[in-house]
């Protein structure tokens, strides 16, 4: 596996904070050179004499030319997170200082590692499976407490530990099944084919509910999103603004997480919802019926988990509305209905009593927006985001754990017919090698580096 | 000096390196309660029992909700940067879990920290002096060899030293003058008024020559803007591109620093010049003279330091280039004249070679470019920027030490008038209390806090 990892006994650098300007930054060094090549920028004392995870200040230097003071912790392999002889100079926040020190570690004898080199590192010497790799990286990506407590589950190897339970058992019976071969021409039958039968039955239930988790996996990791559309002064925008006012504090309180976009995404229940600006809802109101014709509009609205049609109760007729309705139910898309302007308390309209499945609000007045909120998570989140359970959030490993329920549904109707055991062998392999390729145990190189590829630099 | 700094004694918390997501961050914390605040957080060891300078992996919690896998640095006071107990906490890179361990360590009683608030406290504690806390926000700042070099021989007190030693010898001559004051009805003389007086023609001279390195101080830290504008056609983009192209590569290696105006920044011995947009130089080509009028065109030349205009030198004429010139003198603006699309290896042409300080290129086939960076070089930094010298690089040391100057002379005149020595005492005070000032040893509350303002969270 190794063989093609070329540059496998370099040892790499790389920035490992964020971009920019901080008061500190983190220069990380892995592998098996990394205490050498510090070394000789770092006068002041022998860190091959020092021991690890000990800290040490001073002052890096390139030749006579001082660099800056840093910080510099040492970890020596196997104790630290590659499994490598591993520093991390902590240095002044200068973009500049930072690239002066990467220079420095390259002009004696580092490489500029590549994008998630070390966690692949990581994950090839052992400290960590696929998943738990993978994790590494939703963590850094995650945005929200159940992004975050998803990742760490999986950091924590939650969901290596259930895969490692179904392929010991699986591998179990298959030597059980693979030992009947040798013994043909006696006609034995060492595995108890009812156990099994059970067997497979439960690891089916488990692998359908991985696969059921995934929905609300991917919708822990991206979000969902929503296009908030409706006719010239239907109250897009008022809506908007309430639905955003009350969660804003929290939004802008995580500091450089969405930028230029951040008035656009609310967080309902751990769950962040994007509020898709099809044409600049803030700024301008989209009349997609009148404006941009049919068809382009769909094209929009398609792009949405969901569209939030909002009209003006006083002015839309039944009509008009179901012929809305008629166009998402062609298009195949999935909309709420929001009736707005709707008076007094009970935000009742008689024009729509009628109508089922329409949310009454009054955007103005901050009138049942609360409601509308659980509306829009009970139609999007399809299960609770704090359950203990392992939750899916990974594409591959959910294509993966399809062809193992492929796998088992053949299996168990191998037993159903009473397939000879050699035929049944071979489906438990196939089995055991898709639950492999998802902690990584079996894979190719071309996979490893798609998948480590994904990472940022320096982790 | 402390009273007025509410909360000196609060446990301070803050997000240390970069916003945005990165491989790791740091959230660091200082103050007296930090190790307690962080061993409620760190189940797994017990924080308090452990050696400064060490390094802890483990999982944070709050109460029974993980936060993140984490390495736990110790600083144990006075051995910090701040000179208190001080623990880093290097995190998963999220901005999501940053965020909730600052909000942890908040709930256990940590208080978030004000911009400059650790160096604020590393000065106040002992552990520099005023110029090495500015330093400090100088390095952070840094962006070129230069600016780096000067910050960090202020952090490591290059300034300081020499200022301390102006001060002691200062004092030693006070003391001396002051015991005269004792014995005045005896008309003794304890201090040797020539010795003295060299001694002041020295401290005068190293004034000058701290305040003459202003010019090249605010250089390096700030950088030189040149105005590029001509008539349209006169070849400013290709100028701009011959320019920058030879040192796109070294600038955006410095990831971060610049952004949106990174292709308009260019380093030139170590110094950066910034190509000011006056009117899109890029996309736009700026008829300054012809499309916005004289008055505004100078307007915006007068907030460059220096002007580059470039000119056809088939199509302009001495006289139309005598106009401009006359121009620039008029309103004081420092100027380059360029003439563009000179031909031939010699980059001759006959128009202008009476003409003299023109320098003659050929954007498109960029020659004579490197020659033009030299002028521009020459002409806005100078003085060498690898000097050994100690460089000034701050506002509020150049006002200080034009005081210093002002009381250097004042004393000078005293000794040249045989001034009695109460008189030249109140002199000598005063150059002592302008010397204290740059360093701190005297300084006010107001200007303190404005000081640190002015550095960002986390530092």
């Amino acid at each position: 596996m190794i063989n093609k990892l070329s540059g496998w006994n370099d040892t790499i650098v790389a920035v490992a904070t964020a971009p920019g300007i901080g008061a500190i930054a983190v220069v990380r060094l892995s592998g098996e050179r990394s205490f050498e090549i510090v070394n000789e920028l770092f006068p002041s004392k022998d860190l091959l004499e020092l021991a690890s995870h000990t800290m040490h200040v001073g002052v890096l230097k390139e030749g006579n030319s001082a660099i800056d003071e840093v910080v510099i912790s040492l970890f020596k392999g196997p104790r630290s997170f590659t499994g490598e002889d591993t520093i991390e100079i902590s240095c002044h926040g200068s973009p500049y200082v930072q690239q002066r020190i990467i220079e420095a570690c390259v002009s004696k004898g580092a490489r500029l590692a590549r994008a998630g080199e070390f966690t692949q590192r990581a994950f090839l010497n052992g400290k960590m499976d696929l998943t738990q790799a993978e994790a590494v990286a939703d963590i850094i990506a995650s945005n929200t407490r159940a992004s975050q407590r998803t990742a760490l589950n999986n950091i924590r190897g939650g969901f290596s530990d259930q895969l490692k339970e179904m392929r010991d058992q699986l591998i179990q019976f298959a030597a059980l099944i693979e030992l009947e071969l040798d013994f043909a021409a006696e006609d034995v039958e060492f595995a108890d084919r009812t156990k099994f039968y059970d067997f497979i039955s439960r690891l089916n239930a488990s692998t359908r509910q991985l696969l059921q988790s995934f929905q609300l996996g991917n919708v822990i990791k991206n979000g969902v999103s929503v296009a908030i559309i409706g006719k010239p002064n239907a109250g897009k925008s008022t809506l908007l603004n309430s639905l955003l006012n009350e969660d804003r504090a929290i939004v802008s309180e995580i500091a450089g997480t969405t930028r230029d976009t951040i008035e656009e995404i609310m967080n309902i229940n751990g769950i962040l919802f994007r509020l898709i600006d099809t044409a600049g809802i803030r700024t301008h109101s989209i009349d997609v019926i009148e404006n941009i014709g049919i068809e382009k509009s769909l094209q929009k609205m398609g792009s949405a988990d969901i569209v939030l049609y909002i009209f003006d109760v006083h002015t839309e007729t039944n009509e008009t509305l179901q012929e809305q309705v008629s166009i998402f139910n062609k298009a195949s898309i999935q909309y709420i209905l929001t009736g707005n302007k709707a008076d007094g308390d009970d935000l009742y309209h008689p024009t729509f009593n009628t109508q089922t499945g329409i949310s009454f609000i009054s955007a103005r007045d901050n009138k049942g927006i609360e409601e509308l909120k659980e509306i829009l998570f009970k139609k999007t989140v399809q299960a609770e985001p704090e359950s203990e359970n392992t939750i899916i959030t990974n594409a591959r490993h959910y294509e993966a754990l399809q062809q193992v329920q492929q796998s088992l549904d053949d299996i168990k109707n191998g037993l159903d017919n009473a397939l000879p055991g050699d035929l049944l062998a071979l489906d438990i392999r196939r089995c055991l090698y898709y639950l492999g390729e998802i902690t990584g145990e079996i894979t190719n190189e071309d996979k490893l580096d798609y998948i480590f590829s994904k990472f940022c630099i320096g982790k």
